[in-house]
């Protein structure tokens, strides 16, 4: 379809994560009806020899080596932000004062003073943030349910991340572990995964306390973070994200218990959804296992034949098809900047509170 | 209640299973409004030493070492057989001609004619064969999703019982590896009973086919078994058991498969039925593993609180109280001994089929 | 045996847990090589009706209406309180003084106060706290690959407790609901086993910072809670326990991770232990399912055969077979009542910490 | 890469199927170092309408309407077989004979003497069968442990397929369900992937006993299929399929027992196997659930991080990996049109036996 509005991508990273999102621009149109043609334009990233590999494997037309360039060019319509967390906000500004459609990798900036700064700045820009987890189909369907009243009135929010990523001691010398660049250790890198669904599925949260720790000497930034904290819907809520989950590879879950119902879902197996109807009669009620693989449930028209699971990059795929697809309606699309500084809001009340050893009351919007 | 039957009971035997037997007469009436005072009288066996610790830990007034002698007795009014299947017969059928109640371990014979020649000859008393897994709870309950018709009619049942106890060439030197005692391996052993349980799920079988194999040279017994067969409902019906199920203990199981719905029950996890309704809304059809701890389910206001989990020997307890209850109010119970001739009509039948190399028609009863 | 030592029994209460604690006395002797018998003497209770069909169904010789008058009898070995928790103090005080072997039911009191008061009468008598999910045979097996080293240095003990008891407002009438006889809601019925379990297993607590909360308005304790703290040796603790999880029956468990592995427990399957040993070869590490049902495991030379799974009730009965065999070696016995106190420090911390919203440091013995 | 050779592709067929071939056909080059470049040249269908818009989505350069026409082009290199059974012959010889590249969905052929023509012809052209199943990076991986000797000697191969496709009978309208297209129904739909990675797993079959059974009157293709077998290594293997088995979506699974251990795996749980290790100390032996996302894993360094899992369509974008790399080193690329002639042969054998109700021998290559 020839008609289509063509956008032209510049993708500023080209570590892991950026071929999850070279992956998407390429697959979007195959899965969604999407009303743009994705031209993966220019990625950009430091060290040359290794950048025209994954350009040349990842099918990016043009290579670049100083994203403030990149950034300025005026053939380029978004600026895709993978890189480390202390230059998601100086690229997001600057790509925002150029009015390129912005999409940023979580979390959203080091602090919530930055995130704030860049949220303002990209009001005028469609933006996005990469809270790829909100579109596990599975994750959807939950919220689906959710949605529908199936849990009722709900009791208690748990929610964890764990992986063994911190157990190395000689680990400790990526970005991922130097403050100045990360901002936090767990609490960026996985906590905020957790709250941002846990906003998404359960609201906001009221207030909070926190614990957070680092086993290894010396290390910057937290190993481990727990946080208790009250919802704004008078339910309970219970965070944990660690580096030291021995045994976990990328284990983030969630069960939430309401009054008619319960549900839980974790990352590992993240095609079902465990689902608990209270309202059966007593001797069927249990925990059923829910394929989410149906034509019924979310994304199903979009990937594969019943029964056939989906992997991690459907994650993004998915983002960014409804992200397309609401840029052509004009709707609104989340998780947005603002959904990033909501997030943001949290993690900077868990520092705090983690530091202070009290409990810090969340401002309202 | 000193008003109530005393019930004198003789068991032949003390192996392992005799421990479960033992301890199922000293309990039933902790866990079920039985009508009698069981009193457990005489424990016989060979070796006196042991037999005497034997009755010493489990409560037995006297030893014997003659069962011909304890069958003889005029003040016993049970006789509970707990040896190896080539001496059920004998036994059981010296029993009968003394007018006692009889319990037999299964199965109940070493061929069909044997097993009708006791079933013939139990007719003038009351009589039961341990096949105990009917009474799982999670089983019995099984049962009932069934009869009410929650699978609507029946597509498969599938049936597996998996142990490793074959596999260590030197282990066969018991009772259970030799053809003179035992009659078969795995298919008087494991498989029947699977086919008890699939003759009261699911009804009786109308053909089979089977094949056998015994993987230690030089042993008299088959150490695996398969079958195929078609059951009088229009269903198709497969099983497996097997001693070479390396990493199984204690693996027996089943699944049915139907047209509004399937359940699948494995003795490991004794205390859960998974049951998928396939009525309900196609984005909620899912296995829930109902945990079978409910006062709406099966035996539990016998046994303890809903979630509290029961083990192995409740099947035998449940077992002997349902006996006892239809005993005081003259109703029949099963399995009774024409359960076992049924059993044994299956397990003859694949006997054949399986040297023979071709299908079998069972006759109708 | 008729040489061994009898002690005579008199039980307080007769309610669902006297059910358990009955079957123990009874089962022991069956299980273990106990050189004692037991003889279920009197049973006490304020419903004479009630009682009496309970001490019929049960075994025991008598039935009484007043504790102290039980508690005074000269012939009587052991006091077993199985009552609402306002009463185990003076019951206790009352047997410890008339020098009774002292057995109680959890949570051992009220309050700290109460518990320091009950330990120190009871430190001249034999005695045992009903903590009974220490033996589970899961649970004393994970104990064991623990102490081990199994595990390594522990860096998470997470530990949660659910179960539907509360969700109905009309339920509330029960002891368990009044402040002045149950002295908490979930603390003291849930928790108190999680607490027991965590020291058991991972230590002594320093400090930490609980909250708690009451769905059900106008009720008079807690109806759930959640705590973080810092072990002893250095691990991360987190505890939740609510009578609001739908959908979850008994459901107690935990997590424990450490740097060579971690491994799980819940149970509601109660007879495996999940555990992933992390100095395998890196393709092989994963959870494997045990079913704590070998000869090499703790407690199942006692039970069944190998594959043959145990319920709720045999938690009791190890509790007992173990305090029996040390009693008559003179060896210490663990859960006592100083293990009690040990564990309502904990729960008065946490009630205090959720009170005050403030991190709360435990005093070191 | 300028440099690489480019392949143009032709795909006969848009149906469902023709989506993850058309998915593989991009995917490839960004997961492999594929030494290629692949053009999707042209798709072949039937309804012009449905297929222009069947060719935007997935970027294919042309359309056509008549395959003999497509198979004669010269500039095209590989011709791709994605339509109904009874095609695959015509198609494949025709393609043959014009010297192109092979694929061809499974299973290859109507009959045993048709996939042996196809073979023949195949013999002078690079070929493959997509038996995409073999491919799962968790079945490459428990290929691997059973090559490695973890296994040991292997006692039994279980094998299942159960889906619930049938169960509606307006359904049996599609091509699936006619003989003269089909062929076959289970056997030929589901059956076939267990074979081959029966096959694949634990060698050739030498004897077999089938039964096969039509649910709906009037429906012209069995719907359901069970075989007992002797595989040539010792073991004994049972299979069943069937398009009846409610509450099953896509459930192909199997388990092999060994003399070392045992594995087992099912593709609704796709990235994991199950593997237990019978050498391991007594107390620790049980099944492990490995996630099969580790870079020791088969396919990991191509696909995602750690612990970060894939889908149905991986096991396409798998199988197109090895046959490009192996095409380029001249190497052989199992599954060829020789595997599908040894599929096939199993196949035939099942329905004839399954017809004359006895046991088959299979011919030794």
């Amino acid at each position: 379809m020839s008609e289509r509005k063509q956008l032209k991508i510049a993708m500023i990273g080209s570590g892991s994560i950026a071929r999850a999102h070279s992956n998407a621009f390429h697959q979007v149109g195959h899965f969604f009806e999407v009303p743009y043609g994705l031209n993966l334009q220019v990625v950009c990233g430091r060290n040359q020899e290794k950048l025209h590999a994954f350009a040349s494997q990842w099918g990016w037309a043009e290579t670049a080596a100083d994203w403030q360039e990149v950034v300025g060019r005026k053939d380029l319509d978004v600026i895709d932000i993978a890189v480390p967390n202390a230059l998601h906000a100086p690229i997001a500004m600057a790509a925002a004062a150029a009015g390129k459609i912005l999409f940023c990798e979580k979390p959203l900036a080091l602090s919530l003073a930055e995130a704030q700064t860049m949220a303002a700045a990209g009001k005028a820009v469609p933006n996005l943030v990469w809270f790829n987890y909100r579109r596990v189909p599975a994750v959807a369907f939950a919220k689906q349910l959710i949605t529908e009243g199936k849990l009722g009135r709900i009791y208690h929010y748990r929610s964890y991340y764990f992986n063994q990523s911190g157990v190395d001691p000689t680990k400790g010398q990526t970005w991922r572990y130097r403050a100045s660049e990360a901002g936090s250790g767990a609490i960026g890198d996985l906590l905020s995964h957790s709250i941002d669904m846990a906003i998404y599925l359960n609201g906001n949260l009221e207030d909070l306390s926190a614990m957070k720790h680092t086993f290894i000497p010396g290390r910057e930034v937290d190993d481990a973070v727990s946080v208790m904290a009250h919802f704004a819907n008078g339910s309970l809520g219970t965070f944990e994200a660690s580096r030291f989950g021995v045994g976990r590879r990328n284990g983030i879950g969630f069960e939430v218990y309401g009054q008619k119902g319960s549900l839980a879902f974790d990352l590992e197996d993240m095609n079902h959804v465990r689902f608990c109807d209270a309202t059966e009669p007593a001797n069927l009620q249990a925990y059923r296992n829910i394929l989410v693989t149906g034509p019924e449930h979310p994304y199903w028209t979009n990937f594969w034949k019943p029964g056939h699971l989906v992997g991690y990059e459907h994650t993004f795929i998915a983002t960014l098809g409804d992200f397309l697809h609401n840029l052509a309606r004009g709707d609104p699309f989340h998780p947005s900047f603002d959904d990033g500084v909501r997030t943001q809001a949290v993690l900077e009340a868990v520092d705090t509170s983690a530091a202070a050893k009290n409990w810090i009351r969340l401002q309202s919007e």
